[in-house]
């Protein structure tokens, strides 16, 4: 994000939720207090609401997403909300008009809120800077850069499996270097005050020293989450063609899978973390993420409640403003 | 299904729908009952409910489909469901995540129905074992196997157009072999106590001896019609390729399409199905398919009437286990 | 349309809406009248209604769409209508299934409105012949005659933004020849009693003489612009391929593209429109797309308020007829 763009508002309030860069502590705790009163318990019904009621969201997606596409869409449906899916590289795109004109077209039907996710850097701040005074902007994704409501939700899901941050261990492993889950995850967990957090991957995934300052660099995966409390596995997306070259997914299970026994290094009740979609065998095995440290599901369903609670805190934020 | 997955629960009630197969004679014959009391009679607009009401139905299509797809969808949102449409060829198949991962993301997010059409035998059952505490699978179409509404649907058009089952002849017209909606009527219409079920079909398109229990087999349409109540005719699937390699559309018409002269063999008032989409030309012509005796159109008011029995079903057995 | 179909039933109101020829000037007016009544109004949340609860509207696009599908869907939703979204270059076409056996089966599940987009001309009159007594078809757009949702939309905010039709001239700028949106526009602005209509082409996109009746024919566009009160600019769709071989763009911008200075050359304060989505740089600079004159993205606002303007009609004329 350009220095001169402010996600906050006069009243230190999100007009848009484009990174956790830079947002203060207190604002990430009472997102993840209300996402916390909102995550559905077992045997109760999924919590609704209506502070979208009237309102429109549309989910403009550049790259395929089952899973977080349709947590935004349950999120606002639940709270009321009309949601338009679009797959924008259809369409408008075929036809060669720009994003900006599709976000001002969709504008002028009264889009309130534009959900986002594009390979390209930037884009998600120029469509909000387009839309400031009548919608708001929420990145579902942006390149390599951010994925702030999964950042979120995996704050939301280690503080409540292991409360106090303070206490903390936390290993994130994988392709650091173009992991926007993993950018994020490290922004919320410094700013909440995480004890350690170690950035662990195999060197030709490792990312520039000028990135997640404070953060320990291992490249060793038996190091890296040697007493950890928390182990959040990265996805290898090895349908994107790398700088280093494909990766050979044999070598990066031997050297950078969570095995049974890898797991045993970490801390005695250690969570597992993975944000899916899952490469079973390869990050890591099926007995490690089906096991009982896993809290991989919990983390989908903490993902539906994070995203209502921030439709909920951009809609008030809105109203606020408006009056 | 495996001998071992039981549909029913303590009290009879279904848990999931995935055959029609061994299912209570009382259980179908109710659910064609609710059916009938839900279509829509012309000039009233369609039934509503809220037994869906703060639900949430997804629909995961592995293969293309109009008009169940949308059937369901129109049945769940008349019953004040909410709606989840996913092309499961796309987004987290792109990226190698299996089915049942899909599945749990989605039970994560509090899906309540899991609507899946898919060509593979045995993922539905397996889906329902993993999903079985906290939602519901309802088949839309299993491999050759099963599509159990479609097998209600029509059951409940037959009773509604022709009434007592013991007075019927009802013959099964095209490729058996191959038909998940020949076994499902098939199913629904044994256990509905129907006189006489025939399979007509040529000899490369009969199933095998072990199947179809108690029907007559001809191979052929002329005398397979022969005084029948009731013509089901079967798609021909040619863009699938059979076992029996490519179909000559020309040489099907000339020995099973069904013409009014052919039609002229049945008992007088003998009504016309097809389950669509219709190669008209090919398995019907098409003064037989729009004709006075064609029921197609009302089949497909009836699928809507009988996905919503179906639903209501499995969300009251649903409430009445919760308690 | 052909002469023996008739849009209008016995009290002079719409059963369907197909073309905007031979509409009378009472009815266009009393639709643009309510547009401009539902029409946002800034500050303001959008407009909403009851007209279409317990209705549904299917979108059958067979030509791809952003901004009509949503902006009809948006129309739906905010009345309270259920929506379907079919691609129907998918499903039950990959199956060989007629556009009307598709439609008969939405119709049997008791689908009220069509929304047709399709490039042949005839098939929406003779979908609306075979939907007649329970459905209405509203043209999404046909072939390159006809798109009346747009016509109506723009000379809503032609009459919004500059007042009695009686003192404008009005230049529609581009290829006339292929263009539903300027016949559209052609035929409301006649009906509404615009003074002066001109058709501005190049010779290879003017259209045959017999159409576009009284309006006058100018090959320059410096001509055709001069002292012109409103300038409708034409999207040039180079992605489908013309009789006239591919448009050589920069060709067509020298001669045929908008700029500021030409702007200079219609009446001071002339309004500039655009269907979209636009090639800017091509038919259009992006200083005049964005600039002070503009009023694209009102049309897209208005297209909303026009498209829920015509449903209610749709439906108030549908229960008057019912009785």
């Amino acid at each position: 994000m350009s220095p001169t763009f402010a996600q906050l508002d006069a009243g230190g309030r999100l007009r848009h939720l484009l990174t956790l860069e830079g947002l203060p502590r207190g604002l990430l705790e009472s997102l993840l207090e209300r996402a916390t009163a909102l995550a559905a318990r077992p045997g109760h019904g999924p919590a609704r609401g209506e502070a979208l009621e009237g309102s429109t969201l549309v989910n403009l997606f550049a790259e395929p997403s089952t899973r977080t596409r349709a947590s935004f869409e349950v999120a606002a449906v639940r709270l009321g909300g009309d949601v338009l899916n679009f797959d924008n590289t259809l369409s408008s795109r075929v036809k060669g008009e720009t994003l900006l004109d599709t976000v001002h077209t969709l504008l002028a039907m009264q889009a309130d809120f534009f959900v986002i996710r594009d390979g390209e850097a930037g884009v998600h701040e120029r469509v909000a800077r387009e839309v400031d005074r009548q919608a708001a902007v929420v990145s579902a994704g942006e390149a390599h850069l951010s994925h702030p409501t999964q950042g979120l939700l995996d704050a939301m899901t280690i503080r409540e499996q292991k409360g106090d941050f303070g206490q903390l261990t936390i290993a994130i492993v994988g392709d650091i270097a173009r992991s926007r889950v993993a950018r994020s995850a490290h922004q919320a967990l410094r700013t909440l005050g995480a004890r350690e957090i170690r950035i662990v991957a195999p060197r030709a995934m490792m990312p520039e020293a000028a990135e997640f300052a404070g953060a320990r660099r291992l490249d060793s995966l038996d190091d890296g989450i040697a007493g950890a409390d928390v182990v959040m596995m990265l996805r290898i997306q090895h349908e994107r063609a790398g700088s280093a070259g494909p990766v050979d997914l044999a070598d990066y299970h031997r050297e950078f899978g969570l095995t049974a026994a890898r797991l045993a290094r970490a801390a005695p009740k250690a969570i597992v973390m993975h944000p899916g979609p899952m490469n079973r065998g390869v990050e890591i095995d099926s007995d490690v993420a089906d096991g009982p440290q896993s809290v991989i599901r919990r983390q989908v369903a903490n993902g539906v409640a994070t995203r209502m609670a921030v439709l909920e805190h951009l809609a008030a934020a809105r109203r606020a403003r408006a009056g």
